[in-house]
């Protein structure tokens, strides 16, 4: 299993973390995430009426400023949102988002 | 005294919002205004190492985005943070905002 580059802890800063929000497709794979799960893109892409290369984008961005950290699994991305990193860095911050996004709808 | 085209309370959308916020200047705008003052847009300026034109650009996405309100008085323009539409639109998430930005360095 090998990681792509992502940003530390540290490295995340609160403007790109905002201009990463600021986009509805990527508001939408953060409310799929948002319960903790480890999911992988294409399980979200399956319910988001968006074009792949442009997913590959949304999930670029999400990753590049700390928001999501991605591994990759053969021929897989799996993302998980970074919960922990993201509250030790600005604490109440993503509970004040994730409360204004509707529940993603999810296949039963 | 007349007022600028501004978005109602309900037009006002969450992507919008962190759109006009994921920026440096724009955020050091808020953080000036967090307290609720009304101040002058040359008042905020003169603290800010920003070029007046770009300046300008920060106050239009933040009105746009239904963030600050903006009233004209003769030569001036003032503005104020729309803490009460954005609470009542997004509960909890401007304070979440406030909290991660550093207290404004104002004249004493």
């Amino acid at each position: 299993m090998r990681e792509l580059t992502q940003p530390s802890r540290d490295e995340i800063t609160f403007v790109e973390v905002l201009h990463a929000l600021a986009d509805p497709a990527r508001l939408q794979i953060v409310a799929h995430l948002a319960d903790g799960r480890r999911e992988s893109c294409s399980g979200i892409n399956e319910g988001m009426d968006v074009h792949q290369t442009t997913m590959s984008h949304h999930y670029r961005v999400l990753r590049e400023a700390g928001l999501t950290w991605t591994t990759i699994e053969g021929r897989s991305r799996y993302v998980t949102l970074r919960r922990a990193d993201l509250d030790a860095r600005f604490p109440g911050f993503l509970a004040g988002v994730l409360t204004q996004l509707p529940e993603p709808a999810r296949p039963s």
